[in-house]
């Protein structure tokens, strides 16, 4: 199928969208607002959009997208710009709609464990609001993303092998699609079998198939008791299995975190630390405090039995977050040895027993490619990331770097797994799609995307990687 | 859209059949496999196919799906004839498709917490595989369904409060679809942000998108201890409260049930049993046996603080059976009181605080249609049933239980909730899915049947009721 084309938005046009939202501020052209809307948090290429539409209400959005379908200009949505695989680079140009002054919380329903949400609201604020409630809402990615953009991606993050990824809360949603219809999906109800699962479609589709301008989320009381621990291991395989024998005892862990020797090892260089250089596994525990107490005492036993030492536990806020410093440095570590490069990260997922191969093989590609790389793993649902910094200008390294996440993604695939765990897969994972799922799956996907966007309007160029005009 | 036409097969083409499936014991014509699969176990009128097959492997389906679009005939995948809204009715005619005979256990890899079956396995003979391991699948809906039929109604069960349901299970597919491509989708990865979410879009499709020929599943560690709870209370609103609490507290229940109660009475005069005639809650916890001994505790102060009285628990298998014996015994007690009747069970899903009053409605509503009915909640999830019996052949009776059903179905809605929260649409619920979703969404579930089914043929009448020539 030949790819429909797209227009640039005409001066005119735009006039015309102005006159529409009824407000001229909630378009902008100027060039600071548009270099803002131009990338993501990661290495791929900018693009400027043509303007930055500020929607307010489901009916801007509305109007945005019945004005984009007359003149077939493209539109991507737009949270903060934190997606790790230029989902919010507007390939095509037109309209980056900047989803941030849509974030109300529109409705907190404790004793129904959820609550109802505008896209633009961050998951900190989120939060914020939910803890005056004992409650809270699990999905963590490592950015302070909207929960729109969270949606888009179907993110997850470290408490996601307790909870669950973004897919496994959404309970319903408002999605204006493309030409303007808005419809409605799923429900306040926790369980339903009433039709085709059109809310599963939305969460993941990256703004690909409609933009969503609300959402019904599950909601978790806040633990009554938190406990982090550390222990380090003379192998990632021993740090893996005590991670697999502590899921396999039936433990509710609520987040089970790998990292790697070398890239303690950095962590060490970087903030001055002396860890001991290992493989290091961070735990936390959650729940009532008797279970707590006795979750921790088998994961030491456990840990002792895999030759695992300096075994250390906190409990206060404070002190738990300097048990887990080496976690949340490993990156930065990487980051700051390269001011001025953008982050790339890999991120598959692969079968738990086949992560501390995975990660072996990843650590040997980036060590044979002369990459300094911080490798961090979701060791309790097989995904791991690793993390390096090129020279988004400079060809050669961006080709070397993407041969080195070629590399882990043929391993991942290979392994049973998936070339994207949680980042999506925007326009840095779309030429792996058919490997992954095959040529027949992924015409379906590209024959659901023409339904529902039959013009190509939406994010163009991602997901299915309907070709895009230059 | 006019809807295709569809046709019976004519004797040679049914000897085409035979030959393309190289076995002619693969084609049954008789008249006692039609009758036994003209109906499901609901009230629904049965209607009887033309033929009935039984595909040994996914070649087969294929073969079946490819002639089945060449004479343009319809297919009805069929499991056990478990459900409970006419799923397996063959509303046009046409071939029954008996998924029995593909029932193999294809890998069960404890390691990575997944095994991967074929759809014709049924959920008891999964778990006698599984339990040599020490591991389970914890969907579990009333009937020893197939893992086939549960994937296409997206059952659940009295364990989807701490499960989830079996859209919560399903990792990856391997599909027929119309006209015999096969697709696969998802993969072993427990986790995957890789393009739309294929997977979930068959599950609860109710075979009307495809034939699942494979499924990828989770399954998780069988608990180390288990204890069974009883309590009665003053009202349904106080049973339901203390469910509430216990969830709030964060306590991860394993099961929690509600019989009011009118059931219960039933339930003594069907077995000469006493129980004290009031609402009750029946618990279950599971985990380490000093985190369930604490969950208990704490269940039986918040039980106390709702006048709740004769608190009973207990640990051993068959002691616990005894305990929960009136929430097994309460669908019976209605069915033993009429018989040769048939069951007619609502299925509403309403948000968790709007449960007590939904389920006095429906009391209400049943005791002024004159109905003897059990009414049993799901009071974890929001999630109740009011069961029933009618005689299919007494189209006035029939027609005071859809009224009852319709009514219950409207309130439902009105609190924000669904038509149905686990045993799907069938031919029952179609004609109460615009008023769940909209006409907009509506529209768009059948523009997506129609990308996948374009002659109409997988399952006609069902989900979005495709208009079935009679």
């Amino acid at each position: 199928m030949p790819a429909p084309s797209l227009n640039r938005p005409t001066p005119t046009q735009l006039d015309e969208l102005r006159s529409l939202l009824g407000d001229p501020r909630k378009v902008g052209t100027g060039q600071a607002v548009r270099e803002h809307h131009s990338h993501d948090f990661s290495y791929h290429r900018p693009r400027l959009p043509d303007a930055v539409v500020y929607p307010e209400s489901t009916d801007d959005v509305r109007a945005v997208l019945e004005w984009a379908a007359r003149h077939r200009v493209p539109v991507v949505p737009f949270g903060v710009g934190s997606s790790l695989e230029g989902h919010t680079v507007p390939l095509a140009g037109g309209i980056s709609l900047d989803m941030t002054r849509m974030d109300a919380i529109l409705e907190v329903r404790p004793e129904d464990f959820l609550v109802r949400v505008q896209p633009g609201v961050t998951r900190s604020r989120l939060n914020q609001r939910l803890a005056r409630e004992g409650l809270f809402f699990p999905v963590d990615p490592g950015a302070d993303a909207t929960i729109g953009g969270m949606i888009a991606n179907n993110a997850s993050g470290t408490n996601a092998v307790r909870y669950g990824a973004m897919k496994h809360q959404v309970l319903g949603l408002e999605v204006v699609l493309a030409g303007g219809r808005v419809i409605r999906t799923g429900s306040r109800a926790v369980k339903s079998s009433a039709g085709y699962n059109l809310t599963a479609l939305f969460v993941g589709s990256e703004g690909t198939l409609g933009v969503v301008t609300e959402a019904i989320l599950r909601i978790y009381p806040l633990p009554e008791f938190v406990l982090a621990a550390r222990a380090s291991f003379p192998s990632v395989e021993a740090a893996a299995r005590v991670a697999v024998a502590l899921i396999r005892a039936g433990v509710p862990v609520a987040r089970v975190e790998l990292v790697d020797a070398p890239t303690i090892r950095a962590v060490n260089a970087y903030k001055g630390t002396r860890y001991p250089e290992r493989p290091t596994l961070f735990l936390e525990f959650a729940g009532t405090e008797a279970a707590v107490r006795e979750e921790v005492a088998l994961a030491q036993e456990l840990a002792a039995l895999e030759e695992g030492v300096d075994f250390a536990f906190e409990t206060e806020p404070a002190a738990r977050e300097r048990l887990w410093e080496a976690r949340h440095q490993a990156a930065l570590a990487i980051a700051a040895a390269a001011p001025g490069r953008r982050m790339m990260a890999t991120d598959v997922c692969v079968p738990l027993s086949q992560l501390p191969a995975a990660v072996a093989f990843a650590r040997r590609v980036a060590e044979e490619h002369g990459l300094e790389a911080a490798i961090l793993g979701h060791v309790g649902d097989g995904n791991y990331h690793v993390t390096f910094m090129v020279d988004p200008d400079d060809p050669a390294e961006v080709r070397r770097a993407e041969a080195v996440n070629e590399r882990i993604v043929r391993d991942a695939l290979a392994r049973g797994g998936t070339c994207t765990g949680e980042h999506g897969v925007g326009m840095g994972k779309v030429k792996y799609l058919e490997a992954e799922h095959g040529a027949e799956a992924v015409e379906l996907m590209r024959a659901l995307k023409a339904v529902l966007d039959p013009l190509g309007i939406l994010n163009p160029g991602k997901v299915v990687g309907t070709p895009v005009p230059s």
